[in-house]
């Protein structure tokens, strides 16, 4: 997403601001890091603390004055991006331009309408911006294996997906038919949301069912369910050995670089050149 | 299924016709899958919103409009598959020229005896005809790792259901001794049903146990539960193991008659002789 | 555990019922194995029905017509077990033997002693007879690889459970500290069996936190069980994936007869013998 | 951690005393460890029973002489432990030293301040000791491959736990924003406590979506928890996998160099050498 954005080439103290900012390699740059994600971490339990009613009638000015310090500290962050980078605009419209300036302007905004304090929730989505400095950080790896083996099932999963759709959509009317708006299925939406709720074996027992019938088709639905949970897992878990013993068996051919050779390979897979 | 299914081979543009509806190799009959799907998905969305009282009372006439055109549409279709089959009596009595005709069936019914109007219920069931066109496209691959996948352990479900089953009728036994009537374990099915919403981990809580040694026993339940839960993963996910490595590296080299070379591999890893 | 029992080999009649009843070879053999199933199945049926208390007032003189028949078929076949045998007292005292006896017993007591109507559940055990029925059938090989698979995990399941029991005392203890009798945790035991509910994502929702302090820990519990659920499943699933492929290495070798050779092996692993 | 707690050298009985206390190789140190895990047990009953009201009404006298013969028990081994140790401050200040201190503090405390009744529930972090005495029996070998799969999966486990914070804190204000507080989702900290409760498929039902709108939302998170089940449980089966087939066929043959025998071979599978 962001890879395309370059430093600005032509003012040396941009490029430094650009170093500090976008990069983490030096010393600078990961303190600025570290004061950034102090700084989201505060502002969404700023947020957070606002949306009790009781803190928010004992502290009403502390949170406010704190609600407009963060503003304040991500308004100076988002210009300074604007002023790091070679072309501002594209800057400002890729991913994380829109998340920067979306967390600082609900506060402008309810300095006039006050009807929009919901938008405050807005800034939450900052915390996706920790993900982004962690992943040029130690974790990147670790994260890419699972990413990796989550894209390499992805089309299974869609698949997986698309066949408990279907099962839910099916048990949640036959439920709906069986027990009736008297017992609380009152629509096949509601009923196929009672599906989901068993089938995931979350079952908040909000909706559940009362006629002998209707609990014999849903301990199918459960014992179905309890099959059917083994499917995903068993696709991740079948990747992610194969990702992990692909990675183990990384062996560089000293004549074509080509990597990932057979475990106790001798020779090169594409070119048969032999291994050491 | 509908494997048998032949074009009929007397007429051209009844053979054309069946190119377009059962198959899905030119542009057209692509673009016949995908108004099919945006149809079924539509008439599915139509029979949930019906079932909803708020909506049904404010859009009454607009949805008996749409119900009458899909059912129009589909009755064409049905038709048309019909006319394109060499046999069209094999088609009406095969699985999905059964689910089709139930599909427009109802609405008609519901034309002279009102009272039917939960029948509409079974259109839903055509959405099982989405996964007969799917199969068909890029997914059947994928597809097709999962069923073999739940089918070669098959009989490994089938011999822990049945022990999941007795587990369930003498756990579901014993909190109704224990737990009695008064705290609503009022008959053995009842509490089998509880056993399983229990082991399951799906938890509603409309029935849970009262008494010291019923919450004792009900721990020994959700533990072996936890155990449980585990036997049906292991097994698809051992079996997914398998049919990945296996369809991954079955390529014999001609020279060694050496097996399970790496992926994309075009050397072989033992003596370097060239892959074919 | 039933193993040792032999049939009589004084008598050719009972001989022949030994193979009749114990064995499953014979056409008469198997007969007699599907009949028992289904009196099992239907007598278990029965009981189930008598405990609903509608059904019995209803059907009071059917159902006791029933069970007593059922009790003289099984009282039948438990006389033809002892007759079958070697030695009867070493039937009677096998496991398989107390089971079939405890089967009977309740429907002659309740002749005469009324209170004792609960005991009749004890005749649910039977429903493992059916276990036994199947092990001697198709399913044995299949059967095998779980029960080799929970044995070859056993002792990691043990420290699991272990460590599982040790979290769920610890957590259960520091919620009544925190919600205390109020909230309704009203004893440690009682908290225990909550963190069990929770920590095993069952969650009925009859005790839960209140406070904020309270759902917090609960989160952190409910995260650990996340955590926790994997374990099991990936110690069976390791175990799966490694007997199945040792099954799959299922080679003879011709000289010392020894099984299980590693994947593409060419000499034996027990005696050097070339393997064809 | 106790690692470094070495025996005191200069006396001979107190070497003596520390073989039994903190070793296990002798009948008496095993016996000492038994009768150790017994006394912890117990005494954790009596807590347990302690915290029932009606018990504790009951049998208020018998549980307090039995807290107190715990009590002088744990001193005494306290005492024995300090005298058997090298130097007694630096197992005072060991982990386990604190925890026993802890254990038997409370009841002197409670006999001068009744309010301090609460602290004897400290007295169940002794159970931890059981683990401790378990790591030097048999089960070492068993734990330590669970530890080891564990801690080789531990910054996966980081990064996962990490994104499914970030999902649950914006899946939790989104909710608090839909359904907001006149449908038990009063603050975000409670809606995320929520979403924790319900991607987690716990499901307690003490709060759940009312509106159309919230289920669909909650139907999401769901069907996210049900694939994001599958994430650790296949880092931890991936992760045992490699650890079991590392562990069972590590030998390497010392006339061809190859590696990966079949567990158990005595021969070398490429070249039939032996193995030693």
């Amino acid at each position: 997403m962001d890879k395309e954005i370059k430093p600005c080439t032509t003012c040396p103290w941009r490029e430094q601001l650009y170093r500090i900012i976008f990069e983490s390699d030096s010393g600078a740059a990961k303190l600025f890091d570290l004061l950034l994600i102090v700084a989201i971490s505060a502002s969404v339990g700023v947020v957070m603390l606002d949306s009790i009613r009781l803190v928010r009638e004992e502290w009403l000015l502390q949170l406010n004055a704190l609600e407009w310090l963060f503003t304040l500290i991500f308004t100076l962050e988002y210009l300074a991006r604007l002023l790091a980078v070679d072309r501002p605009l594209q800057y400002a419209r890729s991913f994380f331009g829109i998340i920067d300036l979306l967390a600082i302007l609900p506060t402008y905004f309810t300095a006039f309408i006050p009807a929009t304090a919901y938008m405050v929730v807005i800034r939450l989505l900052r915390i996706l911006r920790i993900f982004r400095i962690l992943k040029l950080g130690a974790y990147i790896g670790e994260a890419d294996i699972i990413i990796r083996s989550l894209q390499a099932s992805r089309k299974k999963i869609e698949v997986f997906l698309c066949a408990v759709l279907t099962l839910v959509v099916i048990f949640g009317s036959l439920m709906y038919v069986i027990e009736g708006e008297d017992h609380g299925f009152t629509s096949i939406p509601r009923s196929v949301y009672w599906a989901i709720v068993t089938l995931t074996t979350v079952g908040y027992g909000d909706i559940s069912p009362q006629t002998g019938l209707g609990q014999m088709l849903a301990s199918i639905i459960m014992v179905c369910g309890f099959g059917i949970i083994a499917v995903p897992t068993g696709i991740v878990s079948a990747e992610m050995v194969r990702t992990a013993s692909r990675e183990e068996s990384f062996i560089i051919c000293a004549n074509c670089h080509d990597r990932f050779h057979a475990p106790h390979a001798s020779y090169c897979k594409s070119c048969g050149h032999k291994l050491e």
